[in-house]
């Protein structure tokens, strides 16, 4: 059966290809509910797209939680960048003494039948906007044990470390068992 | 035919029949989509209430744009007070010199064919949590011109100011042209 990723993004896919092998990628529009749970946006994705389509699907989220919120923004942090910027972020976090983060990439995997999670995290901190890379929060998230910001990494730095890389692996070993 | 408002607040529901008069209730449990834009939430939802149901249906959002964060956190205030409380919110604000706020109500309309928007606004301050009522972000929002927060004021005088009660009320001037 075909493993099919939902993303409109080509770095993802072809990260993907490169962990998982042989992967399809099919590009749906599927609505993202509020919640500040990974997995019920995931869920709600996946069971959306096996509606209409057969097949075997995974999906990935990346949210973001910063200590000194109590965790905000979570899955929500696209609009928190819409609205700030990643300075007006770096700026907000800066006005707390807790300035660490957790950057988590959760994976959902749907057979058709069944869906499963797999998780990857780093912890960092925030720091002002270094790099210029402009993916997402990626010049203010300086991961833990490095004096680089991901924006300052190579892609291929980045992907050795990184939170989606993480959990991709783990999906892998998944699929290797069970199939 | 029949108005239903898609609620499951029993005290928005009382609001909306002393204003509008015979209003049924329906409480549809429809996903709330990502959006910083409260009318794309709205839309979503009413297009997928008339997918299962015929009828006339209206439903609220209320959202409440802070000056400070360039607007945020709009439509998603429920997140935000999740995670911080109304005493974080207010000492978030506290480190911001624009303490400025405004509250919104988008109230959509569909007829089964079309889709009508009306908005109801108000803008205040944000204080630190000041009377006992708990209801969402009341406590810290203080009307401009007022002296109380909205947890002070009774539901009285709350209603006759507030941004919900501006909105219920274009909604009735629309009805009441239109049938």
């Amino acid at each position: 059966m075909t493993l099919n990723f939902i993303t409109g993004n080509p770095g993802k896919l072809r990260e993907a290809k490169s962990i998982l092998g042989d992967v399809e990628n099919i590009d749906l529009d599927l609505p993202e509910i509020q919640e500040l749970d990974p997995q019920k946006v995931i869920t709600e994705k996946l069971k959306e797209a096996t509606k209409n389509h057969e097949g075997e699907f995974f999906i990935e989220d990346t949210s973001i939680y910063l200590q000194g919120l109590n965790g905000f923004p979570g899955p929500l942090i696209k609009w928190l960048l819409q609205s700030l910027g990643t300075e007006g972020i770096a700026n907000l976090i800066k006005k707390y003494d807790n300035h660490k983060a957790t950057a988590k990439t959760v994976i959902g995997y749907s057979n058709g039948k069944d869906i499963h999670f797999f998780v990857g995290e780093i912890n960092g901190t925030i720091v002002q906007p270094r790099g210029d890379n402009d993916f997402g929060w990626d010049p203010i998230f300086q991961p833990e044990g490095y004096d680089k910001t991901f924006a300052e990494m190579s892609t291929e730095e980045k992907n050795a470390i990184s939170h989606r890389k993480k959990a991709m692996i783990k999906f892998k070993e998944f699929l290797d068992q069970h199939q």
